[in-house]
């Protein structure tokens, strides 16, 4: 994987749960709903290993049965191969908990 | 432990460690700083263990090393005796990793 800074619009297209972040630095962000907590946060768990394995971390935050998440690069002022790996990372493990969209 | 709703000024006379929020809910609020993400993503874990046994869960966000918690008591349109026990055993949690302020 390399730092290299991707077209936010073009790497959405291969990550459709993922919108463009609407703030002042490019970044994807998704928000996800669990049944409740024990579920949004074993995800938050999972994703935590991941992301310290990688060295590579999301911003996020949690409210009970909710976890929105932002991703982006910040040694690279953008989203790149990391946060791609990232994101598909946690569609999978929220996929395997039922997590649609 | 009741859902009577406390004075937020007073309650924070006994948590010098917390502030108020300065948003649209009486709620209290504290920002946390450890070595890293790994102990910051541990001490969530103590304090998610915790707010699930009480079921009474925080409002939280998590930027690698900092976590910014916030508390209040939806049933009471307020915070209560279960914000200061959660707020408590953080603090403890926080003080048992080396987090002073």
């Amino acid at each position: 994987m390399t730092d290299t800074r991707l077209d936010v619009a073009e790497t959405l297209k291969d990550l459709p749960t993922w919108r463009a972040y609407d703030g002042d630095r490019p970044a994807i962000t998704r928000t996800l709903k669990f049944a409740d907590f024990n579920a949004a946060f074993g995800f938050m768990t999972r994703v935590a290993l991941m992301a310290d394995k990688m060295d590579h971390h999301p911003e996020w935050s949690n409210v009970y049965d909710r976890v929105e998440i932002l991703l982006t690069t910040h040694d690279a002022d953008g989203v790149t191969d990391k946060d791609v790996t990232l994101a598909r990372f946690i569609d999978d493990a929220a996929a395997g908990m039922g997590v649609k969209s």
